[in-house]
């Protein structure tokens, strides 16, 4: 992590510097090529916008994560983006607007004004994937194998991946018809993994069969042997439930196959975006951390306030967080350089400047700095007169 | 410039699109990678900071440009960035604090209330350099040069470049020990070079030949010449003016040799950045735009408030000017592809993550995709199995 400037920067606001700004430029460029090699579409959003266009469809947490100003030419609230994903599904809906199914990537910062859980910092460089346009698993496979892909490149070690849909919870909660109250309580419950209370709110639903299903999702947590266990206990569900868990086994089936070194696990009561995700939703972890270092999921309606409610599935991560994490390196450049004395002597400038054509890092001696700077800048080589020319000689300090 | 939503997005704020996304992010690489081979390091500096930290040094104009927000954690006024340079001084200042010469880059997103004069945006992706520590003309001369080689490589033609220097009238000013509101009449009437009222404003003068030197600024641009009629015009004025025009010419002279193609204009009246800069100002031009498309100068001041009063000078430009004024290619990979068939047949995963990694962007075909589909997203060629094993053909639509 960055050294950071407390006593000038507010809490959980941070500065790059060199070392760790090659690294993460490294890391964005590898990656943004990794999306562009598998099809995604880089675009560019604002950092500002309208209150309302960067809130659609993402519920009440990202109201509040959101720093707001007022535009003094429209004199409007605006609001600085807490998060990429509503602003590519304007893209894709509105100013795209696509027949088939669309790829688009991003990279950039966003700012909350308060830190998430179990995080400091209120600063991330978003980076992630959305695949618009098409409702079946095969988008949702894509995505994930890109996330993983994505933590693979950027050589993060031990991941494990959690795999929920909020469609059977989303599905009993239906059928079972409970007033608003009873489900905000039951919600909170399953978050908790509160298995006395979601018991207790459970007990009033008229259909036992329902209350039943409700309350065993708080155990259908754990290896693929929960999604057995989820067809006996919802055995009789409504269908959109059956379809649901077929989603979940079909996923589940063709990454064990793809990527049978990464641990699945399973829980049908993980509710995370559940009022913005609408199928499947996925989250990957390292062991020690509590919070995960990449996450998504489908969410087939947010394209609707914009005009078309195209299916949308998609993953984002911290690119901070995967280079302190993963094992990126920077190009090495900094490592090395050449010494180039102070001057307008002739040839001196055409030859620093055909070194960096080719490539070289080429640092100009200011009037004053004496061979020993070199060193300290990095520099391993050193540019002399020699004979009838310039030549490049190993730097001796 | 991009196609922007403007129906959804506030005035002045864009969106980019994939074709220009790709030119951009082409376009920020090179660059990044031309100052990492002149030595210059990058940083990433916040987007948001306490007010009084961005505004260090910068002066009114800033502040009138700079979005408020207040911080729910500090309880304190936080600016979003309008300007990227007092950010980097302070990491050079304080946080890194070097003790010899460093060199910085940085490349990011500001955003300002208002549209600069000539401009229609509020929103630039800012691409700048900083020398620090060395207050000798080999400094500007570097920024300068860099600053060329910069509008080179985004294959901006015509350039030519524009020099000044606040010390001329600054130390003119201090000589004449004008009043605070006739100085700031001067200096308005200068940059409207209303010749008339800068007579009969340096009129007062006691001594007359400082009122003539003052009233003579106005004449002096045009090129070169303007810098030999500055030595008749400013003979006996004090020491420091004779140091500034001297800083000028040998900075002229070197670029001249160094860059002899790019045309060199002169104004003495020219007073941009007057309450930020302390030495020589610079900015390029192309033929039919008012608005310079990169600038800088010296501005040796701007670390006192970090704790130390580093000389320093440097660069900047807005990297979406350059693509829309430049010629800079993207890599050309969104122009081909390779279609994959959907599904998941013995050994075509295997086939598609080969292909990615050589490099060759391959789309996965989604349920209900034909061939037709392939062709609108850029694919020339297709996977298909034939014989004994995957083959890439040519696609036939």
């Amino acid at each position: 992590m960055p050294t950071v400037d407390r006593w000038l920067l507010p809490d959980g606001i941070e500065e790059v510097l060199p070392e760790e700004a090659a690294r993460t430029e490294a890391a964005r460029r590898q990656l943004l090529d990794l999306f562009s090699r598998w099809g995604y579409d880089l675009v560019i959003t604002p950092h500002i916008e309208y209150l309302e266009s960067l809130l659609t469809g993402s519920g009440h947490d990202l109201d509040l994560q959101t720093f707001k100003m007022t535009d003094r030419l429209s004199g409007r609230m605006l609001g600085l983006r807490a998060d990429i994903t509503p602003q590519v599904a304007r893209i894709d809906a509105h100013t795209l607007g696509a027949e088939g199914p669309s790829r688009l990537c991003y990279c950039g910062s966003v700012l909350r004004t308060l830190p998430r859980p179990l995080s400091t910092s209120r600063s991330l460089i978003q980076l992630g994937a959305e695949l618009y346009g098409d409702a079946s698993s095969a988008s949702d496979i894509e995505v994930i194998s890109l996330m993983l892909e994505t933590l693979a490149a950027s050589r993060v070690q031990n991941v494990h991946l959690d795999l929920g849909h909020v469609g059977i919870y989303r599905g009993l909660v239906q059928a079972a018809e409970l007033d608003e109250a009873t489900e905000r309580a039951l919600f909170d419950a399953l978050q908790r993994k509160a298995g006395d209370e979601v018991r207790e709110l459970t007990s009033h639903i008229t259909q036992p069969e329902l209350a039943a299903m409700l309350s065993g999702l708080v155990d259908l947590s754990g290896d693929a042997q929960v999604l057995e266990r989820a067809h006996v206990l919802l055995k009789g569900a409504p269908e959109s439930i059956m379809v649901a868990l077929d989603e979940l086994a079909e996923i589940a089936r063709v990454l064990g196959r793809r990527y049978p070194q990464v641990p699945l696990y399973f829980d049908l009561a993980e509710l995370r975006g559940y009022y913005y995700h609408t199928g499947v939703t996925f989250a990957a972890f390292i062991p020690g951390t509590g919070q995960s270092i990449a996450q998504g999921g489908r969410y087939d309606e947010i394209g609707r306030d914009f005009g078309r409610a195209r299916p949308a599935t998609g993953f984002s991560t911290d690119l901070r967080l995967l280079v302190a994490c993963g094992e990126i390196q920077a190009d090495g450049r900094r490592d090395r350089g050449i010494w180039a004395p102070h001057g307008e002597q002739p040839g001196l400038q055409e030859k620093v400047a055909e070194l960096r054509q080719a490539g070289e890092r080429v640092i100009a001696a200011l009037p004053g700095q004496v061979d020993a700077d070199a060193a300290q800048l990095g520099c391993d080589r050193i540019l002399r007169f020699a004979n009838d020319g310039w030549q490049v000689d190993e730097l001796q300090v």
